[in-house]
């Protein structure tokens, strides 16, 4: 049996001392490259934070396996035994042209069930936390569970870039939703959001084309507080493939699934 | 002659004062209500904040006049002498939603000719401020000058709904727009994404309907910087009207202006 609480302890350990190095690395120059696209950003820290997590972790508990942006991790083609799924920056463009906005995120599973979930918001040192049946956190502040909005109250976070022709969704679904609710925004960076969706702050979330690594933390944290989290026909995610996301409060998933989102099929 | 440096320092005083009545008043709940539609919403905490400003500056400075978004200060109607332009929280919808990132905003104008601008980001304590001729601050940290940045590798922030048909623009245009940039946010007040322009987080931000007191103060913030802010058709902005806003780098404004909104007519 594992004591998931002990995990918990060590890993914000960890995370607060992967936050430090970040924030010092960002007094000297970021060695940015590109990954599958110009936009795709990966810099130096995203490889040195990833292996810092692989590091402690492999030295720790030998017997658990990793899923890593960065590739440093293991093949993962099952979801047996304990996964770590770590994304070491995510909102990497934020990174790079803000130096804020962006996220560690670490999500731990056994057996393909979230137990573990970590958000930190690594400039403003602010934690979003959860144990899977203890609840979840807010730095030491216990979240409250999600309660239910109406749609013309919602507030929405997306990327303005799927309200434009685009092959992943026709965009008069979201175009719809967007006039329907009282605002949207776009903090670019998914894990950031799913915390603010954890948080209350926002109402829903949705994402045309995510990895694991960006929505494992969030998944086990907002799922944890009464929310639900799909791709956006409503199936269940899945550790071991890219997929659409939508995260809302409990109530407003079902009511934007049956009126913006029923004609939506889902592409690789 | 005003010594525009003794009122810099006064105003950051009254900030700090105001942002710690703000922050408190989070503690209680906050009666919300509406304005010219359901999604307008105004706060009790908005209306103790404007009195709290125009309290400071009838007493210190009886001869100033004050444009605020409450209504609590003078009918303007020409730009003579000194006028204080006063958004007491900018991000009404996420300081009641999200109880973050709202600002408060000030600017204070000279003859039309902006001296001095304030925004204020209460929770996370951070104060972009600048002095016409003196510089701008980023808390007590100087912001270098913007530089020029390539449409390919710019971010900008917009209101999604402006993709989406709606009375004041041709979507198409920011929809042509949005696919040629590297990325898009929306952070869900004007005067903190006039901020992010002006510390270079965001290249650009548009907005199409805006009133004096969300874009006074990142007026002269972002101008003092080398940046451009105008309308969308590059006009000059007014504190005596209402408008469309158009906030960018340096080039990347005239770009802009060129390659996308060379059609578009401002409508009242």
């Amino acid at each position: 049996m594992i004591d998931w609480l002990i995990l918990d302890r060590e890993i914000k350990i960890w995370i607060q001392e992967a936050g430090e190095r970040i924030r010092h690395s960002l007094q000297n120059k970021l060695q940015i490259s590109t990954k599958s696209n110009p936009n795709d950003l990966v810099t130096n820290v995203d490889k040195d934070t990833e292996q810092f997590f692989i590091e402690k972790i492999r030295s720790t508990y030998p017997g658990h396996r990793i899923l890593g942006e960065e590739g440093g991790g293991d093949e993962i083609t099952d979801v047996r035994g304990v996964i770590w799924v770590i994304d070491p920056i995510d909102g990497t463009m934020n990174f790079v042209h803000m130096h804020r906005n962006f996220t560690i995120s670490i999500g731990v599973f056994g057996d393909g069930v979230g137990q573990l979930g970590y958000i930190y918001d690594v400039i403003h040192d602010e934690l979003y936390s959860a144990v899977k049946g203890k609840g979840a956190l807010f730095n030491d502040q216990p979240i409250p569970r999600l309660e239910e909005v109406s749609i013309e109250k919602a507030i929405v976070g997306m990327n303005p870039i799927w309200l434009t022709n685009n092959r992943r969704i026709d965009p008069e679904y979201l175009r719809r939703l967007v006039k329907d609710i009282r605002g949207t925004r776009s903090f670019g960076s998914a894990a950031l959001e799913m915390g603010y969706v954890a948080c209350g702050w926002l109402d829903a979330y949705i994402a045309m084309h995510l990895s694991p690594w960006d929505f494992a933390a969030g998944w086990v944290i907002v799922e944890e507080l009464g929310g639900k989290a799909t791709k956006l026909n409503g199936e269940p995610l899945s550790l071991l493939e890219k997929s659409s996301l939508f995260v809302a409060k409990p109530g407003l998933h079902q009511v934007i699934l049956d009126n913006y989102l029923q004609n939506y099929v889902e592409k690789n």
